[in-house]
C-alpha cells in the first residue's frame, strides 16, 4: 500500500475532473472548453487557491498530453495537403516571426530598457503555442480545412524559428556571445528533419505497412504508431526542437493509413485522457498577482503588440484569400505558450531580465492564450454551414 | 528545451519499444506476449544489463497502466455475471488464501525459522496478482468465459484478504502487536465498498446515464468513465485496498453501457499505451543474482508450494465442474505480484525478515508470474473451438 500512489491518484483525479468540469461549463455558455480547462488550472493552481500543486509526475503527464494533442492533429493532416499549403505556411511563419520580434524589441527600447532585455522580450513574442490552437480547431471539427492546414504548417516552421531564437538568446544569457556554429547546426538539423518527415517518411511507411499488418501482437498497428510517435518526439527534443514537433510529424506519417487502421478513435482515447493535464498545467503557471500599476500597463501594451503583430504578420501573406482567411490564420497563430515562458525563464535565471519583465511575458502568454480560442470559434462559426472547405466530422 | 523531458521521452520510448518487441517475439513462438514484456524488464532493468532504470515517473506511469488493465477487465465483465459466480468465487478466494498461508508457514517453521518470519512468508504467498492473469485472458479472448469470471471475482476477494493480512503483518512489524480495531475497520470498509459497487452503483448509473449523453463536452461518455475510474482507484487506495480493485469495479459499473458508448476500443487505446510500462516494471524488479545454493533450494520449494497450494486451494471448490475448470481457475490464480513484494519489503525494512527470506519471496513471485501465462494458454487452447462457453471476440 504505497501512499505515494494514493497522492498521485488523487491529483490525477482532481485535475482531470476539475478541468473537464470547467470545460463543460464553458461549452454550455458557448465558450471553448479548452479555456475552461486552462482557467481551472489558474484558479486551483499554486498562485490562486493553491488546492492543487502539480507535482513533477503531473508535469510529465502534461508533457505527454501535449504530445498526443499534436499527434492527433498530425493524424488529421495529410502530407499532400501540407505540401500544397507549404509555400503559404512558410511565408506566414516568417512574417509572423519577424514582425512580433521587431515590435517587441522596439517597444522595450522605447521604454528605455537595455538591448539585451528588449531582445528577450522580442524573442518571447515569437513562437506560437500550436497545442491550444490544434485543440480548438479539432473541437470545432474544422481541422481539415485549408486555413487549419496553413496554421498547423506555419506553427511548425515558426516553432523551429522560435527554437533558433531561443538558442540565440541562451547564447546571450550564457555570456559566451553567439555560437554561430551551434545555431547553424540546429537550423540544418531541423530543416533536414522536417524535409525528411514530409517527403520521405510517408513513402517509406507506405512500403513497410503490410509488414505491420502481419505482426502477431494484438493492436499491432496502434502499437507501432505509438512507438514511432514516442521515438520522433524524443528525437526532435534531442536535436533541439520541441518534442511536439516530432509528435505532429509522427501523426502526419500515419495519416494516410489512419482510417484503415482505426487510429483516430483509439489515439483520441489517449488524448482525451492526457490532454487535460497539459491545459490545466498551462493555467497553473499563470500568477494573477504579479501585476500592479506600471507593470500592468506595459504588460497590456506588450500583449496588444503581440496580438496585432501576429495577426498582421501571419495574415498579410494571405490577403488574396480574403479577410476571413487572414483573420483565421492570424488569430490561430496568436497563442504563445511554453517557448515564451522558457525564453523568459532563461533570461530571469541568468539575471538579464528583471522580475517585472518576466511578469510582462507571462501576462502576454496568458492573454494571447485566453483570447484566441473564443475569437477562433467566432471566426469559424459559419464553417460547418458551407465555409471554405466543408469538413468531414471525425 | 527542458532536458528532463528529453530523458523522460527516451525512457518512455525505449521501455515501450523493448516491451512490445519482446512481446512480439514471444507471440511468434506461441508464448504469451505479456511474458516477453516482463522479461524485457528483467533483462534491461537495473539488476541485469541496467540499460534502463525506471524513474519515479515511469513507476507512476506503470501504476496507471495497471489501473487501466483492470479497468479494461472490468469493462468486459458484467455485474450480473459476477453475482452469478459470486458464491464460487468467494469459496475459491478463501481456500486459495488459507492453504498457501498454512503451507508457507509450516515449511518455514520446519526449516527452523522463527514464527514471525514464517508468518511473513505465508502472507506473501496469499495475494494473486490479477493484472497478469487479466491480460493473458484478454489476449486469449476468453475473458467472458465462466472460469475467467470466477478468476476475476476470486482475485478481487483474495486481494482484499491479502490487504487484511498485510495490515496484520504490518502490525507485527511495527512491534505494536495486532490492532484488531484497525483490521476490523479495513475489512468492513472493503466489504461495504465491494457490495456497493456490485449491487448499488450499476443501478444508480443506469438512472443517470441519459444525463451523461446530454453533456456538451466532446467524448463526454469516455470522459465520465475515466473520471470515475480515477476516483474509484483513489478511493480504494484511500481505504487501504489496492487501487486496481477500484479500477476493476469502475469498469464493472460501465460494462453494460460499454458497447453503446464505444468504450472498449477507446479505453483499449489507453491500455495499449500504458500497460507495457506496468509489465516491464514488474520484470525490472526481479533480481536474478540473489540466488545461490541453499537460498535457491528454499526458493524452489516455496515456489512449488505456492503453485501447488494455489492450484489445489482454488481448484478444489470447483471439482464438480470438471478438471479443466479446476486447473484453469487454479493456474489463473497462481501469479503473485505487488502485494507479495510489499509484504516482503515491510518485513525486510522492519528487520523481521532476512535478506535471504526476502530473496525467496521475490523468487516465488517471479516463478509464479512467469509460469502461469504459458500454462493458461495451453489450458484455454480449445476454448475457441467450442469450450465451456464459446466467447465473443472483443
Amino acid at each position: 500500500m504505497p501512499h505515494g500512489s494514493e497522492q498521485l491518484l488523487f491529483e490525477l483525479f482532481v485535475i482531470f475532473a476539475a478541468a473537464k468540469l470547467a470545460g463543460e461549463m464553458f461549452e454550455r455558455i458557448s465558450l471553448p472548453g479548452v479555456l475552461g480547462e486552462i482557467l481551472a488550472g489558474t484558479v486551483l493552481g499554486p498562485y490562486a487557491l493553491a488546492w492543487v500543486r502539480p507535482s513533477d509526475t503531473i508535469s510529465s503527464v502534461a508533457e505527454v498530453g501535449a504530445i498526443f494533442v499534436l499527434f492527433t492533429a498530425g493524424l488529421e493532416t495529410s502530407p499532400g495537403d501540407l505540401i500544397r499549403v507549404g509555400r503559404k505556411a512558410i511565408l506566414v511563419a516568417i512574417a509572423g516571426v519577424v514582425l512580433p520580434f521587431l515590435l517587441g524589441f522596439a517597444y522595450m527600447k522605447l521604454r528605455g530598457d537595455p538591448s539585451t532585455e528588449a531582445i528577450f522580450v522580442g524573442a518571447a513574442m515569437v513562437a506560437t503555442s500550436v497545442g491550444i490552437t490544434a485543440r480548438v480547431l479539432s473541437d470545432l471539427r474544422v481541422i481539415s480545412s485549408d486555413t487549419a492546414k496553413i496554421i498547423l504548417g506555419a506553427a511548425v516552421f515558426d516553432d523551429i524559428l522560435g527554437m533558433v531564437l531561443l538558442a540565440l538568446v541562451a547564447g546571450l544569457a550564457s555570456g559566451n556571445g553567439l555560437e554561430w556554429l551551434h545555431l547553424g547546426v540546429l537550423l540544418a538539423e531541423a530543416a533536414a528533419f522536417v524535409l525528411f518527415m514530409i517527403f520521405v517518411a510517408p513513402r517509406i511507411f507506405r512500403r513497410v505497412h503490410p509488414k505491420v499488418e502481419k505482426l502477431s501482437t494484438q493492436d499491432a498497428s496502434l502499437i507501432v504508431a505509438l512507438a514511432i510517435c514516442l521515438f520522433l518526439s524524443w528525437l526532435s527534443a534531442k536535436i533541439g526542437m520541441a518534442a511536439i514537433i516530432g509528435a505532429f510529424f509522427a501523426g502526419l506519417m500515419f495519416s494516410d493509413f489512419a482510417p484503415r487502421w482505426n487510429l483516430p478513435s483509439r489515439v483520441r482515447g489517449i488524448t482525451d485522457f492526457l490532454a487535460p493535464y497539459f491545459f490545466f498545467s498551462i493555467g497553473a503557471q499563470l500568477n494573477p498577482r504579479l501585476f500592479t500599476g506600471k507593470v500592468l500597463l506595459a504588460a497590456v501594451v506588450v500583449s496588444v503588440l503581440a496580438i496585432v503583430s501576429k495577426v498582421i504578420g501571419c495574415g498579410l501573406p494571405l490577403l488574396r484569400e480574403g479577410w476571413l482567411s487572414v483573420f483565421r490564420v492570424g488569430v490561430g497563430m496568436m497563442p504563445r505558450g511554453e517557448v515564451a515562458l522558457i525564453v523568459a525563464l532563461v533570461g530571469l535565471q541568468s539575471g538579464i531580465v528583471t522580475q517585472s519583465t518576466y511578469a510582462i511575458v507571462v501576462f502576454m502568454t496568458a492573454l494571447t492564450t485566453l483570447t484566441a480560442p473564443p475569437i477562433l470559434r467566432i471566426l469559424y462559426r459559419n464553417e460547418t454551414r458551407g465555409g471554405e472547405n466543408p469538413t468531414a466530422a471525425v
